[in-house]
């Protein structure tokens, strides 16, 4: 047995029980976390400070120092977000179906922890503590395995919950980590069938397609997006200016962040000018079709790729199109089933767009950026899902448990 | 690409033009299908004589070969299957949360079609008709490939399908059949990763280990159940000895027959030799520990593998327990995560063993053969599913489906 198969053992033992804990328990310790996290503030630190000296001789690229680097107040937040789960509801035991049955059979469906959950993420200390607070909420124990630069400063703050939880009389292997940050473990981590109960990668589209590819333990696949802003003809045009301004600009560097702006050719030549000026205070680099490029001579000209890419950054493709079939089959060709929007006047269009683009979230006169758990009201959420199993859209605490059947009979046999 | 990726872009395709059909459409699609197998019998019929006679020339068992073999009633079986699937209601389009956010936005989960189903079977023509059926029902493409011993009798199914589903004006493409039954076409249909949205064994403990294995496309474990149940000290003894019997006897080759009988040591003396009498009408074999055999001379001494084995035969391995939680624990050591039975008359046990074992079904004084979709009243069935991600126990139609959020808003950005 490997050293991550002893791991996932112990974490299953764990789960086991905590299974059935009591509410009020858990909500202690996720406080009694809380505190010890705040407590430690200057260990984490000290701990942050050796990952950041190591990521800077290394020459690591200033957007990921800034990912990896930890205040007092960053810390802060992190206790803050998990006082915020300790503040959620309990979504386990709870009564989803029930049926008599003719025979006299009572059948419950209830919802249960899913067991053990599997973690790969990168060098962002924070998911640590976000991630174990969600999973031990759920009544899951947790197998986290984070990015190398990152490893002192989440293994420190995963060492502050443990001892936090095993005060509280609880396992401490409910928040097991992974210290070995190699390739190697990684892959061992999606080989842990039957020790596992899944695994979700949360990070870039690089990381994502690597567990999906490889993974034989079942895989929640998230966040990759390249989200598409409609403009349908008779769209109010204020308004699809100040969306796709929203969509694009209010943090680029996010999944449900728009990438591609459609336009109905019969209002680009009027439209395209107010996208062009509503984006320009961002300095937006648009890359356009030639219909696009005739309307806006200081756009780039697309090339093919530009639209297959999730950019992250200041950038948006742009196309026109002939209306909403046209609209709705290039996004079914180019999407990648996250997020969507129309912006539109009229109702036939907004429903047939709601009906027929097939993505997690379909958006009529809004922008794609409330894809999110807390905007949707989940509280906190473990990620998007983009897959069409087990979860779509954002992961709150529900969707990290399943489900069993209670049969209580009187000696009924079949 | 390969034929077989071919295969599944069609069948994507199909899955789109068909997601959105109205119930009626597909209910009278499905009507013409029952009716088109029907008066098919003769073709279906001969095709399978086909199969059954290069069967009979490879020694294939009897038992393989009356799982292969066809009647005529044995196609209007399966036809009315057909016509039961139509008649159960359909579970797309469901409104399943509503919410209205503070900033106004109107946001809707709703249940759609998952897109593309593959399943991989064995050599079991009606298989054919039942999984293509359900998946139809519930708005899905499939993508079928069947055992190579009734390939001649599942494609000529699948051919009376598509030519049913092409006369009413849909997409023949909605059931798609892999007439190449070679390793590597199994190989290949796992390696669909964006073409099939899940893929499900429906089999042997064999197929489906490999499936789970190999497959990168998400997987939906059916079936392998090593089910246990545990007659407690408190227990009516007479109603304990009757659901051994119906749990190991009733039909041993199914998934939800009882493998395992554990007793409280207090009732052993009493109730082993009940049990005895009770499984002697079937000639069972039992394979029992060392107290089980000085109670029951007759016994076989049990190997430590036959509490790890599904027998699927009438054999029986028997363990006498100190009490709930040692049987819990066996459970949780020696089970498959299937169905569970505990006969007591002690309510506190019985709420113990409902909370603490950790399986698809957990019964209190009924048999464990009752974890089947119609007897739980869903309907028809497409497998029982022994994971925890996205379903668990036996899959309806409902199972089937995947969701997604409708947002509808008034120009918000965030």
């Amino acid at each position: 047995m490997t050293d991550i198969e002893r791991l996932a053992d112990r974490a299953k033992k764990a789960s086991r029980e905590i299974s059935n804990l009591p509410e009020e328990k858990k909500n202690a310790a996720l406080r009694a976390i809380s505190a010890a996290l705040r407590a430690s503030t200057d260990v984490i630190l000290a701990a942050n400070a050796e990952d950041m000296a190591a990521a800077e001789k290394a020459g690591t690229s200033p957007a990921m120092l800034d990912r990896l680097k930890l205040t007092a107040s960053r810390i802060e937040g992190m206790a803050d977000g998990v006082d915020q789960v300790a503040a959620l509801p309990d979504p386990t035991g709870r009564l989803l179906e029930r049926t008599v049955r003719p025979n006299g059979l009572v059948i419950e469906k209830v919802s249960v922890p899913l067991g053990v959950i599997g973690i790969i993420y990168e060098a962002r200390p924070n998911v640590t503590a976000d991630a174990a607070a969600l999973c031990f909420k759920s009544g899951n124990a947790v197998v986290l395995r984070g990015g190398k630069e990152a490893v002192r400063s989440s293994a420190a703050i995963a060492r502050v919950m443990r001892e936090a939880l095993a005060l509280q009389g609880i396992p401490a292997d409910c928040v097991c980590f992974v210290e070995d940050t190699s390739r190697e473990s990684a892959k061992e981590m999606m080989g842990l069938v039957g020790r596992l109960d899944v695994l979700i990668p949360r990070g870039g589209a690089g990381l994502i397609k690597s567990v999906v590819e490889n993974s034989r333990v079942p895989v929640i696949e998230t966040g990759v997006g390249i989200c598409h802003v409609y403009v349908e003809k008779t769209a109010d045009l204020e308004t699809a200016a100040r969306i796709i301004r929203n969509a694009k600009c209010s943090r680029p560097s996010v999944c449900n962040a728009a990438e591609c702006l459609l336009v109905d050719k019969e209002i680009a030549g009027k439209f395209l000018p107010m996208a062009a000026d509503a984006l320009s205070e961002y300095k937006v680099e648009l890359r356009g079709d030639d219909e696009t490029r005739r309307i806006l001579p200081e756009a780039k000209a697309a090339v093919p790729e530009d639209y297959d890419t999730e950019f992250l950054d200041y950038i948006l493709a742009v196309k026109t199109v002939s209306g909403v079939d046209e609209a709705i089959a290039f996004i079914a060709e180019h999407g990648t089933g996250h997020s969507e929007a129309i912006v539109t006047r009229d109702d036939d269009c907004a429903e047939k767009f709601l009906r027929e683009v097939d993505a997690a979230a379909v958006y009529v006169n809004a922008s794609t950026r409330f894809t999110d758990g807390g905007e949707f009201g989940l509280g906190a959420e473990l990620g998007i899902s983009t897959q069409k199993l087990h979860a779509r859209g954002p992961m709150g605490l529900a969707e990290l448990t399943s489900s069993k059947y209670l049969i209580r009979g009187t000696g009924q046999i079949r």
